[in-house]
């Protein structure tokens, strides 16, 4: 019999885009939906940078370097030096958004059978890359009530097996918006090191720091053999769909390894290289309107959940995620009731569950994460939905 | 101790790229090199497609869906059918590349240790996917002699296994030009329908075919299931930079299976997107002035590489590339003497030896691929170095 792959089967679904038919029918009904969903940013894209793109005068798209154009990462070292991370245009690798940055990572690391350890609740899509890349995942837990601080060394340590060969943080985090303290970051140091294990750091949300200051993996000294940053303009600049993220390492054989996957690959997008490349020109002061626009959010969104009876939301340091605890019994079942049976004024709002956020089955059913990727007004009418819909659901 | 994957280090290096250190360091000595080694055309990207990029004016640069935007989907409805391919919408997936629809096919439909029957010599980076996804590629023998031809179906039975899932051919084929007759189509899918296998049709160059016409995989009836189409505007278009490619199928499952890895890299990429949606306005004549340029350069190189003594160079039906026999033991050793030891008016060649495209060790040690994405011009030019290359190194 003809039959897809196991792989293929067991590849998770995207936990996000789940409830997206329900939003559907509801936006038919002609009910207004709030997107507090997905990292979607409705921060305009710099015309400065389209128009880069717009301006540019080439006569032939050609095919770039496989490690991205020379001029970019030149560039890019310049953008890293501005964070205190010293590389060289060998060292970067200009990958297919933070997604292909992953993929690499995992295919010049792991082999199948291989387990990465990753806290929990995590960015869904490393469950997909694992399964592409046959990696085991093992989750280790986080707690809402600590607002995601890594877990204890002891925890961590605890489900390292000789079959370990990775941690990935995401630094801010998505989706718990939690700032890893730079002692955490040691802390993860001295374990990659005694243990021999790669360190996978997602840092696509690096600018929006609002509590302290970020901690690069890059930053950590006397690991650099060890430590994969894994990088994206998506966010940082709301350029998700050019798809142009980063590999950087000072790690020779995984270069020399991802450098064979890159060209197998061919080349990543040339338009938003170009866009990319300008990017790093912006203003030095670009950041703070837009860190100063997230914050205004992150401090709205806050105070509304954790006004709400029964609501705690712990307060985010970075990223433009909070994640919030319900007084409900399943959040999946709540969010899908939310845009298939409220609405108040005319409108709902559309939450992801956390349970898809979580490795392990059963943990984060009580919880949501919220992407403030809408403007204040936007993001108090939704509350009010979401303090009304609360009632109602609780009421039944 | 801290190391790589066996994936990272098994993955082949691009056998096209090898030689690029001894080409820039002829140029560095002030040689001209003609570049006949890699697939990059010179042809100008229409000029329309590139404008309706530079013309967008969208203000955020976001995530499209993550099978392509509708729109676009749409087009290539209206494209396909222009070619006799009946599909619908729901049966595209936009990737990033032809690369990326490669690679889906693999993940979703063989798991590793699966085996994929591909005549070879072939497309080098299917190796590399291969290795990607676990899969073992089992290379079947099509001999310069017959132009490369289908092996026979007895051959091509002979090399399935319980651990065969699909075959894949490149049509018309690179690295060898060779135009698959309507009659090996059809024993092609005889061979899939009666071992339940998929084939994976990888039609980059359908538009250039200088003999007979373009039979498509999906052209053949009663094998919808086990049929995928990998496609891209790279080569079409002159749009390799771009990196958008479709993956075809009427197999539900395996759509389904693909949409859950196309959801985990979230999106391919947009500015492309506006470049292959508008490529499909283009005037309906616009091949014709860009096919009788590669047939008059077709036409050029074999009869120039023909005429060198000792040189066979079977008549390729279609894509732009040729296969060539040369007077030489060892074709690597050669490519490489060309660009380290040899000039001839200052000028010398860029050839692909043809050993990267066999999977087989110790095959194809005599022949080269040249890629005619240069003016016929420089074609002479390049075959005048090639004949006085042939005549010194054999003196020797």
């Amino acid at each position: 019999m003809l039959t897809i792959s196991n792989r293929g089967e067991t590849m998770p679904a995207s936990p996000i885009r789940k409830l997206v038919p329900f939003a559907e029918a509801a936006k038919k009904r002609g009910t207004k939906v709030y997107h507090l969903n997905i990292g979607q940013p409705d921060i305009e894209t710099p015309p400065q940078i389209l128009d880069a793109v717009r301006n540019s005068d080439f006569k032939v798209l050609e095919y770039s370097h496989s490690a991205g154009n020379e001029s970019y990462r030149k560039k890019m070292v310049e953008y890293y030096s501005r964070s205190g991370i010293n590389v060289t245009p060998e060292e970067i690798i200009i990958t297919t958004g933070g997604s292909e940055a992953i993929l690499f990572g995992f295919m010049a690391c792991l082999d199948a059978g291989d387990e990465v350890i990753i806290p929990e609740p995590f960015y869904a899509n490393y469950n997909g890359f694992a399964v592409e890349a046959g990696v085991i995942v093992k989750p280790i837990f986080s707690s809402i009530e600590t607002g995601f601080a890594l877990p204890p060394m002891e925890e961590l340590e605890k489900a390292i097996t000789p079959k370990t060969k990775a941690i990935i943080i995401c630094n801010p985090n998505n989706p718990t918006g939690y700032l890893y303290s730079k002692e955490e970051m040691e802390i993860l140091k001295q374990i990659i090191v005694k243990h021999n294990l790669f360190l996978f750091s997602d840092e696509a949300y690096r600018e929006f720091c609002y509590e302290g200051t970020h901690t690069s993996a890059m930053h950590l000294t006397g690991a650099d053999d060890n430590i994969l940053l894994m990088d994206t303009i998506s966010k940082r600049y709301s350029a998700c769909g050019g798809r142009i993220g980063a590999l950087v390492t000072k790690n020779k054989a995984v270069l020399a390894a991802v450098m064979k996957f890159a060209q197998a690959r061919l080349s990543p997008p040339s338009f938003a290289q170009i866009l990319g490349e300008a990017a790093v020109d912006l203003p030095l002061d670009y950041f703070d309107s837009i860190k100063a626009e997230y914050k205004k959010r992150r401090d709205t969104i806050v105070k509304r959940l954790n006004a709400i009876p029964g609501v705690f939301c712990p307060n985010p340091g970075g990223a433009f995620y909070a994640m919030a605890k319900l007084p409900v019994e399943d959040a999946d079942i709540f969010c899908q009731w939310l845009l298939e049976s409220f609405s108040y004024k005319g409108q709902t709002i559309m939450l992801a569950p956390a349970s898809g956020f979580y490795g392990t089955p059963g943990l984060g059913k009580q919880e949501v994460r919220l992407a403030y990727v809408i403007n204040t007004t936007a993001i108090n009418a939704a509350m009010d939905c979401l303090e009304k819909a609360l009632e109602e659901y609780n009421k039944k």
